[in-house]
């Protein structure tokens, strides 16, 4: 029996709308990022990653490579079970105490990923919780969106970084609710931050906890990485504060961190985390010493900064729009999946820059850009190179007038 | 604000009825599995481990460990972005070949985790079929579950491993319905395994599609280690095989295998898929050594084939009940969680031998177990030690009215 007719019919829809995804196949060379070995026949042997969410180059960091590494040796390379099944490694309990520390809390949990610490946080909260309400951001990640769907109690969407739109729909609630108000600091697409002060002072008038995605800013902002809630001074005043070890830590997995009793909850009753293989104590330990490197140090996230602000500089001189935002993501908007897909290939192979199309369903239709995210390894001559390839494409190409 | 109190409400009903977990906290010694060193202050630094899921003690293998760490040096310790968005590397793309080639398919895809393959796929393959029905097997892991849940489709439980009430119910079903027949081949806390030929046979009669989840066969069963079907010579009658990197094969992650425009249209659509942080390419490396290692080696099977059937006789002489089942997992059912718990802590305390009490909610109420899983590593004097042991146990406490 053939069931390929039923996949090939949506498949082909997808690609007819210019949407259809093609992945770069890379090698990421250890060492140089950001330069990575590339195997497209059609594009050059070595190229520069410029839409990396490993931000601060810390994957190819030879404390944090030592540290997995020595770990192999010492436990193997997996968990060998579930957390609750013989797979929890002494290892978690060190990155799990790291975690709380990171971010000023009892306690804290961790997830394979950040997209199952959301999906089955949210979904357990929601789920569990008497006359649980989430109050979803708009702009939420996908991981929350699926989560919250999946706990089934009432959801309302309050209108991107605004809290007098929350503070509405929160007084509209009625009193023995149990409010959660769901959303990011650094929203990923857009770059743009959250006014948490405002938001935790709305949730707090109203009873709300607070769950705060911080994933894109853990290890960037706050003197010691804890995000940009650790720099606003409000990390205290957030009931669950979640992240990821796969992009500033340079590693994968995700958390949470709280009070003791909310993590043990999550922990006694989130089938995402009690029914999976944990993670393998030699990915906790790089992660763990990535942490406590960017706890102590500043230097990766003063160079990035300087490089963020430095490519700002020169599209700006050269007249190439960029969205403003104030994080160390900047994207140039295409508002075309097909001319933003070509102006990806052409970087690729006649200039030798990666730069993934960012095109429907990871930001609305209509809205397709190019993101760039530079790292404190990016040189001031990688800087000039990918300015000067921008700057030939938008006089050859009709672009600048879909970008008015 | 304080929402403790919320938390702890759930907790204690879970403390009272016995099924509140406490992790053992241990650290497995890479080159003496199944020792572990042990963090709990009232048992013995070193312990068995009894329990745990890396089957064949691959997650020590010398080659498995030296293939992760040579990639560490090569790629880095993550692999910094999504698939789609500069995270894919070299190494995703020859494990997913690798994978393809176990079970005889045109492509696989891989996942952060086998919980995460099954819960995305499943809920891709339900949401977005026309008029799909998902027929589940009754005893379906938790991911299955929660993946038929969050596609919202039509589900149909039919009863656990028997094709004829698989039949009716196909039988009953609209002709213009996309059906989906999703079953494991080994049943984890049972060990008992599908007649996956029958139930292939019923689908086909019906013209279903069949989702095999293999987690707890793959690298253990059939000459290459392709699980269960491989053994059966079924492979190619099953539309999607499922399995996973963290058990046998020693790592982290999970995989669909099936035809090139199945495994495409869930890359394309599945929400858990997209919008994740690849596995480490170090990761990829480890597995994909692994696999072909056991592709071409028997011994691990074999031997652990021997260490399983020599507990199964020992238990028998000694009078110990045991679940029979034609698998390698050995329940002793113990039918209650607060003596489950306390055998566990007594053989971890007083006997260095470290098995998780299996409660509620991965077994149903009533039928809280011990699980064993002889590995190849496990010697005849570790053996004897454990059936000295729950031979003691079982004279000294009353458990033997509780297991009649």
């Amino acid at each position: 029996m053939n069931f390929d007719y039923l996949f090939n019919t949506q498949l082909d829809a997808l690609k007819d709308e210019g949407n259809y995804r093609i992945f770069a196949e890379l090698e990421r060379q250890c060492g140089a990022f950001p330069k990575a070995k590339c195997h497209d026949d059609e594009s050059p042997d070595e190229v520069t990653v410029w839409c990396s969410n490993d931000y601060l180059g810390m994957g190819q960091h030879p404390k944090v490579r030592a540290a997995m590494q020595e770990a192999i040796d010492r436990c193997g390379t997996g968990a060998g079970g579930t957390r609750n099944i013989s797979g929890t490694n002494h290892e978690h309990l060190l990155l799990e105490r790291e975690l709380a520390d990171l971010h000023g809390k009892e306690a804290a949990l961790l997830f394979t990923s950040g997209y199952v610490s959301n999906w089955a946080s949210l979904s357990t909260l929601g789920a569990r919780l008497p006359n649980a309400v989430i109050l979803s951001d708009s702009l939420n990640h996908a991981s929350m969106i699926e989560g919250i769907r999946h706990a089934r109690c009432q959801k309302v969407i309050w209108e991107h970084n605004d809290p007098e739109d929350l503070d509405r729909k929160l007084a509209a609630l009625p009193a023995n609710a149990t409010k959660i108000v769901a959303f990011e600091s650094v929203y990923s697409m857009d770059g743009d931050i959250a006014p948490i002060r405002e938001i935790v002072e709305v949730a707090e008038k109203h009873g709300a906890m607070t769950y705060l995605d911080e994933v894109h800013a853990v290890g960037l902002y706050g003197p010691r990485g804890g995000g940009v809630a650790e720099r606003e001074g409000l990390m205290d005043r957030i009931t669950l504060i979640e992240g990821t070890l796969g992009k500033a830590y340079g590693c994968m997995g995700g958390y949470v961190t709280g009070s003791a009793a909310l993590c043990d909850f999550i922990r006694s009753f989130a089938s995402g985390f009690i029914f999976t293989t944990a993670l393998p104590p030699a990915v906790a330990a790089a992660a763990r010493t990535s942490i406590a490197h960017l706890k102590t140090s500043d230097i990766e996230r003063m160079q990035q900064r300087r490089q963020v602000a430095r490519l700002r500089q020169m599209l700006d001189q050269k007249g190439i729009p960029h969205l403003e935002n104030p994080s160390h993501i900047i994207p140039v908007m295409i508002k075309d999946p097909v001319k933003c897909r070509m102006l990806s290939d052409i970087l690729m192979r006649e200039w030798g820059i990666y730069v993934q199309p960012i095109n429907y369903p990871t930001v609305p239709k209509g809205t397709e850009r190019l993101r760039f995210t530079p790292s404190p390894l990016h040189t001031d001559a990688e800087i000039e190179h990918l300015v000067e390839a921008l700057t030939v494409l938008w006089k050859q190409c009709a672009i600048a007038h879909a970008v008015a």
